[in-house]
């Protein structure tokens, strides 16, 4: 059994060069704004859910993105209800928020 | 199918207060020396490995400390052969490396 059942991941990347990335749609947000509802449901630590900082994960195009393992989800989002509905319909019900997902052939 | 087929994470967390955290544990020597050694290797990229930075993984009494997803394999290394042999036996070869496994135990 995988030690956190959802472990999420943000990249909250930020170029030096002021090219696009993660950090400048609002990452920082959306990730603060995650965890907090995790936290708030209960559902934070070992055998629940794990809301992590990330790097650049390297599929920029469809940013800012996530991903949720060891399920592998990829999403991306735009706002706070996004988040929300990432957090209470998979993280806490275990459920693939469809609309959200990020198409599988876009990468950096 | 998952998008990168081993996703590699690695603690870089270096705590302001001065506490012990994994940055001050060469951290980033590893991820440096695991993600060149993935790339000689040919490796990098999707459908193959990504190795990449994370904030705390909130395991700090095994640090420093890595994830491999989306299998959950956990290790704690030591040294650039530790990380060597990760590359070789897990990402390249599928293999788990069972003598650098955190313990399941191992927490905050």
């Amino acid at each position: 059994m995988s030690y956190y059942k959802h472990h999420v991941f943000f990249c909250l990347n930020e170029r030096a060069n002021g090219e696009a990335s993660c950090a400048q749609h609002a990452a920082k947000d959306a990730f603060d704004r995650c965890k907090a509802r995790v936290k708030a449901a209960g559902l934070a630590g070992p055998g629940g859910v794990r809301v992590n900082k990330a790097g650049c994960l390297d599929r920029c195009a469809g940013g800012p993105v996530a991903v949720v393992y060891p399920e592998g989800t990829w999403y991306t989002f735009v706002d706070a209800d996004d988040i929300d509905e990432i957090v209470d319909r998979h993280l806490q019900g275990g459920e693939v928020v469809e609309r959200l997902l990020l198409p599988p052939d876009v990468g950096r």
